[in-house]
């Protein structure tokens, strides 16, 4: 092909790419437990965020989320006895997105962990993510003491069942609850749907009331919405799990140079490009830089990990960061910081979203559709929100911030496609 | 008194008018019929909104939502009927702000209305205003016809029966809801709380929730979550009666020369001033410019109506307008233009609120305290937010936009204060 010809059929391409992550439709269908339902997951296998890694080389956050997943699992009585399990190699690992899954900072996901079940309206697939635990002491932060597990507990028991309960009717009724709907309403409601999900929740929780007082009883409904309504996060999961069934519509399309996928697992950070396949590059996890809780700082602070960038690769999180100005109390920067960060992503994205709007960009849509050639021409790679995990396992989180990606996978990236497509 | 005497003892009078206006802190504790809490409401009296006016000079709009609330209490069995009880003068008439009440548009509440009941924690005084009934044909847009009375019924005997239960329980729980709370949330989530309150009447929800699900039957709570949550300005209501608690607690300081009401009766737009007590500076009510409904246009809109602009009288609606970019497609403009509105408080008022803040404007609080001295002097009166009704009486709402008060109110209350002060 001459280069003419070449940037013709990347440009229809990436076009058909950006069209199919917006057009995905995702809906809320059900809740189920992990193993009954996310494809090849091994009884004795343990799901995490970012690209796949080895028990030696994981931070401290993600073997404190995977210890406390084993004691939760029961596979073990103490973390003597789950460090030896992993040791021996009697568990098995794998990254959650590699079985259409998503999970917020660690991620990690046990067969027994209830999960949302989401549907993709447009291809019929389905994405996967576990339940918000709520800030402070929680799994996903590497936290595994007896308040985590015994919440994790109370989710796996009574959570998983009132939503189970609420989606049946829901699912049979309207066919579940839209997320795409609720997304770009929270957009308008200043959430940028990765760090802050106030708005989010509280329209997810507008939708399931009238089936939380129709199906559940008095004791139930309460502890219900007293879970929920005290989780601004809450909604974190769902909007993730949306985001990776607009990703994976995405994903794997010939000549394609759009980023379907950005995850960290707390050493390393990896991308994904759709006309790649299913090939990871990555670098080292950086430093976020952020509002750290009293008494810590970066020196305490686990390199950066989690899936919840998968929402800065379909145009929410540090994309949509211009629709959030509250964030920035939690986050840190200014107003003018916010902006930059939506323009940065202007930059480097080849469209404006269909569905995601900012209002105050005087209603131009979300940039979306990284493009890995336009990384390279400005330089300028993706900035997400990002929590911060404590690095030594079994605290928790310490802070919230931004984190500016490396260049280096994007541009191996770049390198290993021009191999592929031979240009 | 020296001239700079004068000029210390109106500033040190305003800003006390202002620490009270923001340091009001009106909770909801109850609701109740009108007939039986509002003072001195008799029992053939029906309040309207805005300055004081006789049936004869009343627009379309008012007469046919007076006309409706005479049907409504069974006072006449047609309009026929009910346009000659007022004719030979057999019903009395009143403002709302004469009787601690609000009301949007035509403002009317009769004796057998149900009302919230809002408590200054600050002052223990009260304020009263009317449910919302929702957009379209509605009662205080004029509409009179079976339709709305039987909403206005339904609203009586059962809407108003469900939230006493909740609202009892939830006064001996919590001392009631606190509204400026869920008002400067608000404001966090894109409402200016004038013309929108979509993330207000969530975040009210959200707090009678629990309540609803405890204390009422499923049916009864299908109907109540139903009503509420299928009407986004459910909240406009009761932002509105706060706003009197703030703008009450502010009314009738010695030399103040701030706008402590600013209401419009469809006819005439009348102010007042704290340090001039209840007199009544008023004007002829304009048009407002706005987005009409398909088929409508200026020339079927009825002159300005409501107490609604109470909102801006404290620092919330026009005044807080750059906190809403999503109004300008309920209202017209661009972003641009709300700004701008908010930046011409600014140039009229005396302090940035303390508890309303504005995150896009750097987290600066909303211009609060309307001084007529600052109106004189800048030649610039409040922008507004509103609703538009039909000119004839029984249509409704044909639309909503802005409205700029004219200056002859602020020059007379000028006037008239120099004579009082003898300045």
């Amino acid at each position: 092909m001459t280069t003419i010809a070449i940037k013709e059929r990347i440009s229809s391409a990436n076009s058909v790419t950006v069209q199919r992550m917006m057009d995905s439709d995702p809906f809320l269908v059900d809740v189920d437990l992990a193993g009954k339902r996310i494809p090849n997951l091994k009884s004795k296998m343990i799901l995490h965020a970012g690209p796949p890694i080895e028990w030696e080389d994981m931070s401290g956050t993600l073997r404190g989320a995977i210890l406390g997943a084993i004691l939760l699992e029961k596979w073990a009585d103490s973390i003597k006895e789950a460090e030896e399990l992993v040791v021996l190699k009697k568990i098995e690992f794998d990254s959650c997105h590699n079985h259409s899954s998503v999970g917020p900072m660690a991620g990690v996901i046990s067969p027994n962990m209830p999960v949302f079940v989401i549907k993709d309206r447009l291809s019929q697939n389905y994405a996967y993510t576990n339940f918000n635990e709520g800030l402070g002491k929680a799994l996903r932060f590497g936290a595994y003491d007896e308040e985590v597990l015994t919440k994790l507990n109370w989710m796996r028991e009574n959570l998983f069942k009132f939503l189970k309960i609420i989606l049946q009717k829901l699912e049979k009724e309207k066919g579940g609850i839209g997320l795409k709907s609720i997304i770009s309403q929270a957009l308008q409601m200043g959430d940028e749907c990765h760090n802050r999900n106030q708005a989010g929740t509280l329209l997810f929780l507008k939708e399931i009331m009238p089936y939380i007082f129709s199906y559940l009883d008095r004791k139930q409904a309460n502890e219900l919405f007293s879970f929920i309504s005290s989780n601004n996060h809450f909604f974190l999961n769902l909007v993730m799990a949306a985001s990776k069934c607009m990703a994976d519509q995405a994903h794997n399309i010939e000549y394609s140079t759009i980023v379907t996928a950005i995850a960290r697992n707390g050493t390393e950070v990896g991308i994904r490009i759709s006309g790649l396949g299913d090939q990871w590059f990555t670098d080292k996890a950086p430093i976020p830089e952020g509002l750290y809780f009293p008494g810590y700082s970066s020196k305490d602070a686990n390199p950066d990990i989690g899936d919840s960038t998968i929402t800065e690769t379909v145009g929410l999180g540090g994309a949509a960061m211009a629709a959030s100005p509250s964030i920035v109390k939690f986050v840190g920067g200014t107003i003018k910081d916010i902006q930059e960060m939506t323009d940065r992503f202007r930059r480097i994205t080849i469209t404006q979203n269909k569905y995601y709007i900012i209002p105050f960009a005087e209603f131009e849509g979300t940039p979306t559709g990284i493009d890995i050639r336009k990384i390279m021409q400005s330089g300028l790679t993706p900035k997400a929100n990002t929590g911060i995990a404590h690095k030594t396992p079994g605290i928790g989180q310490i802070g919230a911030g931004i984190v500016t990606l490396p260049i280096k996978p994007f541009k191996e990236a770049l390198m290993s496609y021009a191999r592929t497509y031979k240009i």
